[in-house]
């Protein structure tokens, strides 16, 4: 086993290299992400398939951290150069992004899949729900938020690696990766669209949601199998989107 | 009706105090309140128990609102001087905070209590869901967040003035206040607790949710009448606060 480091300046090479890690643009081109904070690192390690890179814990704490070997002993002006947080965490952790399959997924029954949105947080927060319901697998179609923001990992709360996830261009891809699913799209209510209390959903489903502003694009609609609809109050015109899967995936999966 | 003004300067005392109003020592002082943003504005202007006090627009967007008279013009320096978000909103709105009283929601039947709250996103989110599925009232006890925080108007997107909110110091004051009612205290997976799937709310019903980090206080649980749980996955430890009350308001109150 190596012998744990001590790094103490903000101007290392290495610290400088991890920081750029909160850029999407260095999270591609490196393959790798930051998890941030004792909760989430503690999760990931406990996921035999996640290959960390570095780990650098904060001098005082890191009697804590008995069972994850080869730490990188800091001090907090680095752990706030590499963090996102303002309050910088007392461990980060580097890891390598995992890339999941479409075999992954074709044997999973409960999925769903959100196209196009953008909101960090709201993804984690969707990531934590499913895993807590039961949801066997996400699908990000189209122009997605990147799943290795380091928000939406803080809002997971260290449930991003229980579930597969897979990145497909559009929603035609995952209908053909797909093709035995049927697929349901999400909208808002309208005339002939089923309320989700009145549907019985087929044993291998994919719910798809759209973005906050805008819902599921037209494509998307047109190909899903049927339309359904969350009943809700008439002054209200819409969810938040992490609202609306929590309320479809518990009706319709749980 | 008073000629609209012209303020341009971010020095005016008017913009200056305005500015003030993002920190809640200031809400609290002056009973006032910001509303931020076309959406905000505009649903908050359909209330006829808010009374506006200010309504700041920009100068190149004034025409979009010839509902609201007594307009203060001005530009993008002065919005962002008082807004509180990144991007400076093209209107800011200042209103009286409305206080209910405990016989405003006495004669509801579906209430839920958040205790300790610290989230104010999540707390706008919460309000949101709430008017959109039907729950009359929200009472707010102990150390929780101000509900009149810019950032909880903002996730409430303009639903915050369609439900009565009523602020109380603790647990057994809502129970005073509302004798008749049966509260359901909402805890973790234990022993004896019944799963919302299994039980029947009574008519007159509090379900009551504790803060994210530490649930309800042993208090609140004490004064309960029964409590209940939400049935998650093993490996996951909790929902977060929002889609917590989600689920319990959709399974139990629709």
């Amino acid at each position: 086993m190596p012998i744990e480091n001590e790094i103490t300046a903000t101007s290392n090479s290495l610290v400088k290299e991890t920081a750029k890690l909160a850029q999407k643009k260095y999270r591609t081109e490196t393959g790798l992400f930051l998890v941030e904070g004792q909760k989430s690192v503690e999760e990931a390690f406990l996921q035999p398939e996640i290959e960390f890179i570095n780990i650098f814990v904060l001098k005082e704490k890191a009697h804590k951290y008995p069972q994850i070997g080869n730490k990188i002993i800091t001090n907090e002006a680095v752990l706030k150069k590499i963090s996102t947080t303002q309050t910088a965490p007392e461990i980060v952790a580097v890891a390598r992004q995992i890339k999941f399959k479409p075999e992954d997924i074709q044997s999973k029954n409960k999925i769903i899949l959100l196209e196009n949105i953008k909101d960090s947080g709201n993804l984690g927060t969707i990531i934590r729900t499913c895993c807590a319901l039961d949801v066997e697998a996400i699908i990000l179609a189209g122009e997605t938020v990147d799943i290795y923001n380091p928000k939406t990992i803080r809002s997971a709360v260290g449930n991003m690696f229980k579930i597969p996830f897979l990145e497909v261009q559009s929603v035609e891809d995952a209908k053909k990766i797909l093709p035995q699913h049927k697929f349901y799209a999400t909208v808002v209510p309208q005339n002939g669209t089923k309320s989700i209390k009145d549907i019985k959903i087929n044993e291998k489903s994919v719910i798809l949601f759209g973005s906050e502003a805008f819902g599921l694009s037209e494509n998307a609609i047109r190909i899903c199998d049927e339309n359904i609809t969350i009943p809700i109050s008439q002054n209200v015109e819409s969810l938040n989107l992490s609202t609306a899967v929590t309320i479809c995936v518990w009706e319709l999966f749980k």
